[in-house]
């Protein structure tokens, strides 16, 4: 049943703070806002009213007492409080929502899905469009709560992070340079296999962990594979999620076996002394473009260029870190864009330099901004 | 910035099939649509147009090499080959791809972000909105290779369910019926972490797994909580996916320990009934909603009635079944809406009953479609 329908009433950008209430549908554990504002670990969609501080939350029929009893002072409403069918989709349940408390202008995160978009702006209330990024400013600044969960789940980075470098530490280098444990290769697989067996117990799970020998490091998005090497770096970028809070933790370590070269080793330090520099920028109040400043310049400074050949990218070509919390990458970043930081933020701190032959070196930890800079929240060595 | 525009070119909504292309926006491993169209596990969002057999695919320079091994035949561009900006949003890069196309009107799944369509829609190219569970029908029926897939996972909710029913069958009835197993009480908590830590080897992890003793299980969005009790009956709704291939299975079986009362026995035999008649009726031609009216009849026939009492529902009050693929809950239902069902597709067989003061009682495989009914994807036994 085709309806051609030109939308009439108006969806507007905006990039400012709003006053707007902020409408979300979305299953709560897949939408950090959502999650963030209610606590209410739902895998069935919701729709969401975040009116200043009133929450105003559409679920099913079958959630309401859960709903009731995991969001203290919320109004919980369902499709039968609302006088909806039973099969009524969300953009009904919002505009049933909306109607019931009289409103007709909201602001919706860029994410928003279309459909219902449309639908509810048709249905005669106007929709203001504000980056995700930005929809819940108090998702920034954690809570000692919240900085309780980070460092749980960023303990169990380190628990698997110590059993990879153990892993590699204990092999024995065979022929051609292949590590070797028990008498087969040590591979990426088993490293990786090894180090989730290790945090299932403390309640978090893992996915697309890198652990990437050699020349396989300067692809950022290559997990790695295959028997690990002496005489090369192996990265081992790790952030396993808690799965009962949501939190979840960023460690990078790179790690070798046997003899470095003297242009290894230099890179390595290098790395090592930036990443440990820029965590004494990372203050409140400090912009995290000019921590990102300061890295591009400090690996210029050593000789480290960056650039493209043959539609490869070298040198540092990432990011110097992101906000960790219920998402894995969220604001503030350090990067290009401006982001004043404050303390109680949570960032990562990752420099790393990449050059095809040399391999990879990446070193991350997960810190809380405080006024002594970027402390991690959790300690694992890093080795010298 | 607020930027007041209204609307101007079309974007309309079609339930139709169509020849437009498709255009998606996301990360190919929360995008079942995308995974399927190109395999290609990335974490990072991606812009997809699938042009009948044709993907053409944006990927960041960073993924580039990547992308091309993994999704052979495909249009691979990058903002570089696009000649983006780096810093370009996921718009610019749909109406790049669109401008060198030349296409002017694309379809997009209802669950298409807000923000950027209404870019791409500003940006002159017209969007027609179509329900996101029917813009790739390829998903419905399974391939050899998918059904290979599903078995694995299948068989891995097999492995976690018997370590499930044997513990169950291990515990004592301890003081006021509570079960107890090395000396301590067997709780729906211990259940569900043995049952995970079963399936991680085989490449599985699992979320929201219930363990429902007793009343819990009348709360379909109760997970379960503490100490299980004999006489109570112990519904275990298990749904591990797979971390490497992605796909789903899903399994529920219903366990109890020392007597059960009359009544409850009635309601297990009638719901272990129901369950396998329905099989009988899944076929190729037949309509999901008739199998759901079968076993609606059925327990209404046995006199099991359904409806709300102080806001709460029993009896049986949920689908009969769902297709799992790349998603847990997926196109063909067997439930209200009409569905033709057709050889090779995937389905739950799930009927339930519940009432409170009995419990709940809930049998699922999940099956394949044959000209023989539905078979099972894996063999678990259900308890006489």
């Amino acid at each position: 049943m085709a309806t051609i329908t030109i939308i009439t009433t108006t969806i507007t950008m905006s990039d400012r703070n709003s006053l707007l209430p902020i409408l979300y549908i979305g299953a709560p554990r897949a939408c950090p806002d959502i999650l963030h504002a209610t606590r209410f670990a739902a895998s069935d969609p919701v729709v969401l009213l975040v009116d200043g501080p009133r929450l105003h939350i559409v679920v099913s029929v079958l959630e309401a007492g859960r709903a009731a009893r995991q969001i203290p002072g919320a109004d919980v409403q369902t499709t039968a409080s609302l006088g909806l069918e039973p099969g009524a989709g969300y953009a009904e349940w919002a505009l049933a929502l909306l109607r019931k408390l009289g409103i007709r202008k909201v602001a919706v995160p860029d994410t928003f899905p279309l459909g219902p978009a449309k639908k509810i702006d048709e249905g005669g209330c106007d929709l203001v469009i504000r980056p995700a990024r930005s929809t819940r400013p108090e998702r920034l600044v954690k809570t000692p709560d919240e900085l309780r969960k980070l460092r749980a789940s960023q303990k169990a980075a380190v628990t698997g992070m110590l059993t990879a470098r153990d892993l590699i530490a204990a092999a024995e280098i065979g022929p051609r340079g292949v590590l070797r444990l028990d008498g087969r290769p040590l591979t990426a697989e088993r490293v990786r296999e090894t180090m989730r067996a290790a945090i299932l117990p403390l309640g978090c799970i893992d996915e697309d962990t890198i652990v990437a020998c050699g020349d396989q490091a300067v692809d950022p998005h290559e997990m790695g594979h295959g028997p690990l090497r002496a005489g090369a770096f192996v990265v081992i970028d790790f952030f396993p999620r808690s799965l009962e809070t949501g939190y979840w933790g960023d460690l990078t370590r790179t790690y070798w076996r046997g003899e470095l070269s003297p242009e290894q080793r230099r890179m390595y330090e290098t790395v090592r002394k930036v990443q440990s520099a820029a965590k004494r920028r990372i203050l409140p109040g400090a912009d995290g473009a000019d921590v990102h400043r300061f890295v591009m310049d400090a690996f210029v400074d050593a000789g480290y260029e960056t650039g493209m050949r043959d539609g490869k990218a070298y040198g540092f070509f990432h990011g110097t870190g992101h906000g960790v919390g219920l998402a894995i990458h969220e604001s503030p970043t350090l990067g290009r864009v401006q982001n004043t930081l404050a303390e109680n933020m949570v960032v990562t701190d990752e420099p790393g330099l990449y050059y095809p032959g040399l391999g990879g070196v990446r070193i991350e930890d997960t810190c809380v901004v405080t006024p002594r800079g970027a402390v991690p929240l959790a300690t694992c060595p890093i080795p010298a």
